[in-house]
């Protein structure tokens, strides 16, 4: 058998688990967790390390938090993760993002992929320009 | 011997192509094209047709240009094409990107591709509340 | 329709697979194979090939079969190859890698994404140490 | 100091490993091995399981030589790896591909990992005509 | 709730999707569109935009259809998306490409994504050979 | 002009930087930090935080260091990044990787992505033994 974790729900969960679990919950104005946290769970430390982390770099700064969680959003959709994909994108429509705005970013990411490869197929070299 | 181009300068293009070159400095306001488009020039319809989907995807719309050149770059450092993220890094610093947001822009791509690969690990399941 | 093989099982095996399948048997010590070596059974050629290979590669050696292991599995989460972390995590598993064990390995995976994506960003040159 | 290898010379091989050379040279009507088998002979076993696959599966078969090796290009292009890209390159040039079948190929590779990421992004579920 | 479309069938189409959906029909003699094109007429310009660039890159030129049909292929199984494999092993069947052809293609993208990393493990230099 | 940072120096370092790179020092008893270091440095919250996670998820655990190391120099080879795989390459070394075990880990980290893409193409489920 594998290791296939089950999800830690706030009633199983330790006091550190739950502290994190409630600290989740009041900043993001929600009921429950995702099934990200719930599953994180069943490495504590991990679920502390990864909350505090997000917590830090998905807050308002030079960008705002909407314009991060499209960041967030188009490299989930560029690496396939199905997960990543479904709940950043609930995350970016909560904090404002469109249909449109979507379907744009969705563009966006399929063409950086296709040009990367353009640009590997041809061995373009960086621009002097590019140096300075 | 290897497939290896030359980048197809303005001076030995054919008119097709100039007529893309000029496109591309006319829309940018330039004086030169970057070695991206001189090295796609070796095969014309792919220059042609990478220059027109880029117009079309990066033009305004529900996101506006500098979200959109952030998003192209995001992509290009998650890949890690060297050339796109030196590129994009130059069109996205033209429409107003500051190194603040730089630094916050590569945090989060890191944190997106961390958190992916945790909810590979831990293989967290679709929550339904994402299904509606 | 697609290309969609199913499995094929020992009873409708060709002689030359069913021998692949009794050694995976033998040197694992399990009385059936894996849904992988049954699908890869569709093309002998290459269900031979890395049945061989993989007993190479993962045999005893510098690294004792678990650390090997451990980095099969880390290459398979960090790929997002979902069949693959499964199977591999069993492997771990009956090799003696524990919960803890886990928790800590993807913790890993998800680091070094991170800081590959950190190192992209800022296109940080090679120190002259390493090249010695 | 990290691990950095050099290059292994004919005339420092081991007798295994210059057996393998001889067979390389032999097979492909060459003078010399590429960068990439000189410096694969620091782990002789990697060397000749390497060699030995690469022979078996790009054999003529149902797919012919040249177009083996032009999917071997497509996957080096998309996986960004400079080395493979210049060496199979090199090696589909040799077997006939024209610098038009290059433009062509490498435009293919550019969409398809375009639309990968569409199809990741709208989460197509798949057809059920493809699972007959 | 995240964004999640449905797939647009034609009746519910606008007539500029509509006319994308016939002409693919009128194309590919089909009496349907694919579930990616139904999910990608949730945005008629990228719909468009997409299928005019694979008409282009897919029609006949030096390399003929089947042979840019198994080179999408084999990008779609080495970068894992699962939808893209399926619905390119059903259109390189429909092209001509047998069950041996796809053995040993798949056998191609495997051995690639190997020395692709044995390349990177010991960071192989570029052969001057390759850049004449 | 791109955003290219420059190395960020110990003289040149703010306190809060100099702070990090005095505890990089004192915990790796090495005289100066890597580049990459040096390059985080010109954002000091990423610094900060990469420096602090990386402590604690490469701290003795389940795992032993060596073998954390490693799967970090595993995932840097097959992720491409050249910067991690010398980097990581010389910390596995300095605690215990010889040459062999090197070696090793790359032709696990190879056939690790060849099987993945093998996994990919047939489409292999996961068998229910995986779920319990």
């Amino acid at each position: 058998m594998t290791i296939k974790y089950g999800p830690i729900e706030d009633r199983e969960a330790s006091p550190a688990v739950r502290a994190v679990f409630d600290d989740i919950k009041r900043t993001r104005k929600v009921d429950d967790v995702n099934n990200f946290w719930k599953y994180l769970a069943n490495h504590p430390p991990t679920l502390q390390r990864t909350w505090e982390s997000l917590k830090e770099v998905m807050a308002p700064g030079a960008l705002d938090p909407l314009t991060k969680e499209l960041v967030y959003l188009a490299v989930s959709v560029s690496n396939g993760c199905q997960y990543c994909t479904a709940s950043h994108g609930a995350a970016a429509k909560r904090l404002g993002m469109t249909e449109e705005m979507f379907g744009e970013l969705v563009a966006v990411v399929g063409m950086a992929n296709e040009t990367n490869r353009l640009a590997n197929g041809y061995r373009v070299p960086i621009d002097a320009a590019f140096e300075q």
